[in-house]
């Protein structure tokens, strides 16, 4: 069975879990506040592969952590991936017109109503895991909302974005290319995978295993993302294809050519799995991502 | 003495305050990232009354917080101040050039850039609030995010922009207007305030009176930003005036005229510091704010 294949029936179960989640936790209110949340529902519901929060329950059940707990973690997370996307798409950013296989959703609402359900997915992540629904230990929700802010601000996402937009002045070598990934979406990815050890309470070594597995699967991920932007379909990515090129950003590809590329990202993925030696079979989801993750056609 | 006067001292001294605990919080990195931070700090240093910070510290001063820590508080909320008026000055938003009497983010940097800065500026008032530095018990760390969050999203500040928008469409009564405000600017204040009572860890009916008191001083606020809004000289503001009526949005002064307005603001100054009684001489300080909240001139 191909990862993909094998890989399927988790990433099926997982966005019908997160889109439930989201509908149950985002209701329509009825007066003017109504479009705001219908534009977070819109960008937020139905398409992705919802790749963060799978990670984010796949680490939460290597300690047993509460399924539904790990969901509002997950969500959380999705929440803030899905916020970056809606601003990432926006004319003045990226100017993208299609997203998981729809209209953006400056498009699909107009462009101030993108900014503010934006602005308002990236509080509800906090409203969700600093509620004592996600955990009963404050120390935990505390420490969530930490890394979350660290995994998405200055030494985080909204970083590799800025860096990403100075990438397209060009003169980014594979040291800051590297580093511009790992802060876009690495960061994140490790947010989504390090919450499962703190919602476990987990050693401080398991911590830095599931740390290390993150940061080789993220960039492992991102690799595999510039090489699909390459070969891939844009039906099956449901955005455009060939962007980056077009838009003479330096990539792992252009800096590494395919051949190379591709090789590099399997040495991580390798690395990533290696990181997980000492789990044992309740890490199996974990490392069948990290397959997945260099293997998929979107 | 006005209640300018009055208050003139203690807003210089907070206006210093928050000027030096930015400048320390966000030092500029010698990377591609230098240009997003150097936004933020653009857009949140060197202006701006400072009116929820110099809250927040006033209501942690009533419960003997440590200064250096009620200032980490007022930094956050001041943040999410900040962060929501770049996006809120964006073409597609209010489109507006000046802020804070400087051309706003936007234009000294560029679309993009202010976007970013606006997301950061959100998760760094999460990464500020979450950090053991701000309080040594995990509940309150996780309480004030919790709050905060709840202030800026859904049912809160982002919400509350939102009608904003909607409100150019007109059709809006004294009811909705109010509703309005109350979430668009009046969340964050209560935030501002109940901060103080979260930090201080005080009774449930001490956080019941700020509560009241920030509600009623956000209302008045928001009546004498609309009184300004008519009245008011440009150069003092710092902004544009007379930008709502030329919107045909429906104001406090629109809806009341400038008389009732005016008078109903002042109820609303008595009704707040009617709240604080009980307390002594050590909430002068928010006594003299609400003064000050209808006797300003920007």
């Amino acid at each position: 069975m191909t990862p993909a294949a094998q890989l399927k029936p988790a990433l099926d179960a997982m966005a019908q879990a997160v889109d439930s989640r989201f509908d149950r936790m985002l209701p329509v209110p009825s007066d003017p506040r109504r479009r705001l949340v219908e534009a977070m529902r819109y960008a937020a519901m139905g398409g992705g592969k919802r790749m963060r929060p799978l990670l984010c329950v796949a680490a939460c059940d290597l300690f047993h952590v509460d399924k539904e707990r790990a969901l509002r973690v997950a969500i959380a997370a999705e929440s803030v991936h899905v916020y970056s996307l809606i601003h990432d798409d926006l004319p003045c950013m990226d100017d993208d017109d299609q997203r998981r296989g729809k209209p953006t959703t400056h498009l699909a609402f107009d462009e101030a109503t993108a900014v503010l359900a934006g602005d308002a997915l990236q509080a509800f992540a906090y409203e969700v895991l600093a509620d004592p629904a996600t955990h009963e230990d404050a120390a935990v929700r505390a420490d969530l909302c930490l890394e979350l802010a660290r995994a998405s601000g200055t030494s985080g996402m909204a970083a590799g974005q800025m860096m990403d937009l100075m990438a397209e002045e060009g003169g980014f070598d594979l040291n800051l290319t590297t580093r511009l990934q790992q802060l876009k979406t690495g960061a994140l990815i490790g947010f989504a995978v390090e919450a499962g050890a703190i919602m476990g309470k987990a050693s401080a070594s398991a911590r830095t295993k599931l740390r290390g597995y993150a940061h080789d699967l993220g960039l492992a991920f991102q690799i595999a993302d510039d090489l699909l932007d390459v070969e891939g379909d844009a039906s099956a990515l449901g955005k455009a294809a060939g962007k980056d090129a077009a838009q003479g950003k330096a990539t792992f590809v252009s800096l590494l050519g395919v051949h190379r590329a591709r090789s590099q990202a399997g040495m991580l993925i390798d690395q990533a799995i290696d990181h997980l030696h000492g789990f044992g079979a309740e890490a199996d989801l974990l490392r069948a991502v990290a397959r997945f993750a260099i293997a998929r056609d979107h």
